[in-house]
């Protein structure tokens, strides 16, 4: 299908952060697989709402040299290396001074933990619990050649559109450096599927797709079109932890019971069966913003492993490892079926009180027996529950029935005149 | 009581069919068990919303008859043997040519099957499978003299006026041939319901009661009465299935939680215990049409053994053998009831502020002790429930009690002008 | 604490009923302890609703003597000796025709029932079964030197005004004689908590605290203040059967769901955490008359072991011994935060859409990692469900928070401009 995981491996070294030249760079290596894909920029210093946009943040280098100049630990080898939004320093100092800067999971000690300092002058590094048990009493010079100066925050959209206003956001971030489940599995999945949307024929809905660092980044982008969004979004979701091979996990919108919530619970008892149930309460990325009271954007995460859920969770241990070409494609395909149920569902009635006749349009077995009654079930259930009221999808659900199966029959009876579509 | 098993065995010989003279004999001996019965008439041709009312059906003889002119299958043994609306034919063929005309049962060797084949031209014949399997190559007679064209439908109806607007639908049905559970059952327990609707004094609702063939009849009955039963209409049942002894089972109309559908549930609670419950995903007769969207009448079905469900079901073991007055006696003693409760179902109020004083009425011991708190118990939680919005039956439910002893006491209570009726 | 217990062994040897000089008194020790309670006077013979205040009732002496002159019960020894509301008499008679007006429980043998008469004529002795059984035939003089004729009835009321119109109703009663956990511990948890109210600075709501006669005495006060309570009251309590140490009980007013009950069930929750659930078909004391249809106070209880589940229940042996002071606290400190998850029940919502920059505003700590993610987690869940539908109680239920955590955490943050007071 889509070459998601080559191009996690691509994207993998950079050193992404909230804002600076690794931010650009990803947008930039996503606008050449998304014809149409526009990378914006937002200045330092912005207000969005609450918040403000940040300095830029850009590295030149970053390591902890011992007294006899070897690079203990550097930069260049792992990003993670270095606390994100790490203030510029050069300067000698005891293991001792040192050791509040320094960062590490003891139960963990293989792992580099991955940190940042975003709203707070900081600086620190990150490094395996079992090295940092090998570094000796002495001097150490500690240089991080940073600029956190104003610049600018980035973030790109791609709207593809269709027929109709309604609009449906996929939403995934670009800020964490190199880790692969979370979070380049979700830039990468998005990416596929805009691919795919881009060949769907006759798209009714409007796809809005938008690549931003978390939290700063939604916040800023619904700041500039919240009311848009709140008049056209039927249906979204986040997307993230979408790499690995282990579990699926649903996390549900604010308010529960949204086209996004309903098309993914769907999707996933037909086509996976069972999964990781997650209330709103275990929420974690940006639909904390797309649900907020007062925005309520229906916004809804399909996952596999979620994020804080797993062990090698933000750190260096979420690799390209983790995530295999077959966990991509999983996260793929029921994210795509998910927009398929939200681009077929509409709500029918039927046209004719009472049955119709349909073996008069060839629609009905002529011999009835036992055996012919089944056969037919599931096109009079959808006669029976189309009532101008519940949506297709809702019929489905109600009918035990596969949505895909119901769109194609309803599809058929709309043709033959015996459903119509209730008044928009 | 009413002798229902007899009315079955009575007419349990006549080839009813959608249309045709048996249909009429059928009618002809219900008008004279139920006086007021209005048996009427609709040409082949006329129009039923989606639907054309069929030619009519008559059969004078059908046979197949070997080489030595022995009829090896004929009509006149069980109508069931000639495929419902099988058309005209006499002709000489091979066991090949006549194998796709006949239809047997491997799994029910025993059993002819009942089939139709009402808007497709087609004739053939049922039989058992162990008879099917004595057939040998060789030439046969079919013969077939049977009508195909323009005649009428008939169909009956009882109005029995009540005191108010409202009515109660009872529909059954009168176009199978030989068979007794479905469905000869339901014509005589809705008979024996009609005569007992007759002696029911100071009758509250009207009671109209049909006898129609199944689904075209409803269609016709619907597309002639359709506004002014959506309007009247508080519920109705479909009786059908209501003559062995094995179960109860109750369907549930499209919407449930309509009148008819609690007070179904009620009864059966308070008088049977268990019974096969059902929704209507699994309906199977003319509450597919009653319940259509845009027809939406409140109509529900208490059965015994469920169409559908039964070995014997639409076999010729579905015969006087399958079906027993004790059968019979126990839908009819449950649908009875059913219309008690939609009778005496009415939604009081308190009309005093607080507790009524019921010692000054005579209503209440005069000792209070622990005892006599649980004497009157239920009169009092029929007035701390009694709002002036759940009726009767709710508030029964509610309050855990039988629905004819709350009855008793709430007309009680209103005739000492403790409760009162709230506005119609 | 409240010195509780020593109330109710203060009032315990009072005779008190629906009317009379107990009652008088009992409001007298009452209003010593709670400056501005009001004593109230009804004449007898006034309307209620449907109601009469009856004649006053009491009694100077009450006995039977044996031919000797020894009284065999005397009603100086126990006020349960007497049928409440005993009609005078003076007498001589024998066993037999003495024993249709003697009443013990053949299965509490030591126990002395508590009975009355209030609105038939009537009089009667109340004995333990063991006493009764040492009866022997001969004479007995029975004197009842009681008054049944016009007067008044009593309650008391105390309003404690709040900076709001709503009202919180706190109702008791004190028309049972010597009896402890019902009905002695409802008057003195009442006055415990009417003296924790009179201490709470910035009191919110009225409270409105009556001690009144069982059921006349609410009617009469539902009568003289229905439009005004039904307006104003948002939560009560009846208080009753709250001294002993067994268990927590907890009795729904009528619709169940309303904030009395709401408070209640999160309050035994958090506290209790097991206890015995009532619904309103338990009922049995004042909240009869208030949940009543047509008035339909949200009036729920919350007891120890409730009445009419306990063996001593409405017998001699609900006494002193039944209740502790340990059993009264737990009562009081149950109701005392209901009233106080009353108090800070309010609507918010945020004052800003999206999260709020909680950093800059020092409510977020500087470093983010998976640890720091759980620590604010209580505090983003509020921001994330305060949406200024859902009132603070219910968001506390959603996101599984105790309520007095959740108001803090509230009120600090509407201190900081981030929650607002929905428009009230």
């Amino acid at each position: 299908m889509y070459p998601m995981y080559d191009w996690a491996c691509d994207l993998f070294p950079i050193n992404r952060s909230l804002t600076g030249e690794g931010v650009r760079q990803t947008l930039r290596y996503l606008a050449d697989l998304l014809p149409g894909l526009e990378i914006h920029s937002v200045p330092s210093g912005a207000k969005a709402f609450d918040w403000t946009v940040p300095n830029e943040w850009n590295v030149r280098e970053a390591y902890i040299a011992d007294e006899d100049g070897n690079r203990v630990i550097d930069f260049r080898n792992c990003n993670l290396h270095l606390v994100g939004y790490s203030v510029a320093v050069d300067q000698w100092m005891s293991l001792d001074e040192l050791e509040p800067h320094l960062h590490s999971i003891p139960d963990m000690p293989g792992a580099i933990p991955y940190l940042t300092s975003y709203y707070s002058a900081y600086w620190g590094f990150c490094l395996t619990h079992d090295q940092r048990r090998t570094l000796k009493p002495g001097k150490y010079r500690v240089v991080i050649d940073s600029t956190l100066q104003p610049g600018e925050l980035n973030y790109a959209e791609l709207i593809l559109p269709g027929t109709e206003k309604t609009e449906v956001l996929l939403s995934t971030y670009v800020c964490h450096p190199s880790m692969a489940n979370n979070e380049l599995s979700g830039p990468v999945v998005t990416a596929a599927l805009a691919k795919w949307l881009m060949t769907l024929p006759n798209r009714r809905h409007t796809y809005r797709i938008v690549f931003i660092p978390e939290t700063i980044g939604s916040i800023v982008y619904l700041s500039r079109h919240l009311e848009h969004l709140r008049q056209s979004v039927i249906a979204g979701y986040v997307v993230t932890c979408a790499g690995d091979d282990r579990a699926y996990s649903f996390l549900a919108s604010r308010k529960d019971g949204t086209l996004a919530d309903r098309a993914a619970r769907h999707v996933l008892a037909a086509t996976v069966g069972t999964w990781d149930e997650y209330s709103f309460l275990d929420r974690g990325s940006d639909e904390r913003q797309y649900c907020s009271p007062g925005v309520d954007l229906p916004v809804a995460s399909v996952m596999r492993s979620k994020y804080a859920t797993y062990p090698e969770y933000h750190t260096s241990l979420d690799n390209l490892d983790l995530i295999t070409p077959s966990g991509l494609a999983g996260a793929f395909d029921v994210l795509r079926r998910c927009l398929e149920v939200i681009e077929g569902n509409r709500t029918y009635r039927n046209a004719i009180p009472c049955e119709p006749q349909l073996g008069k349009r060839g629609l009905y077995p002529t011999i009835s027996n036992h055996d012919t009654h089944a056969i037919v079930k599931t096109m009079m259930d959808l006669l029976a529950y189309c009532d101008g009221e519940s949506d297709l999808l809702s019929v489905a659900e109600r009918i035990g029935a596969d949505f895909t199966a119901c769109r194609e029959i309803a599809e058929k009876l709309a043709a033959n005149g015996v459903l119509e579509l209730a008044a928009p």
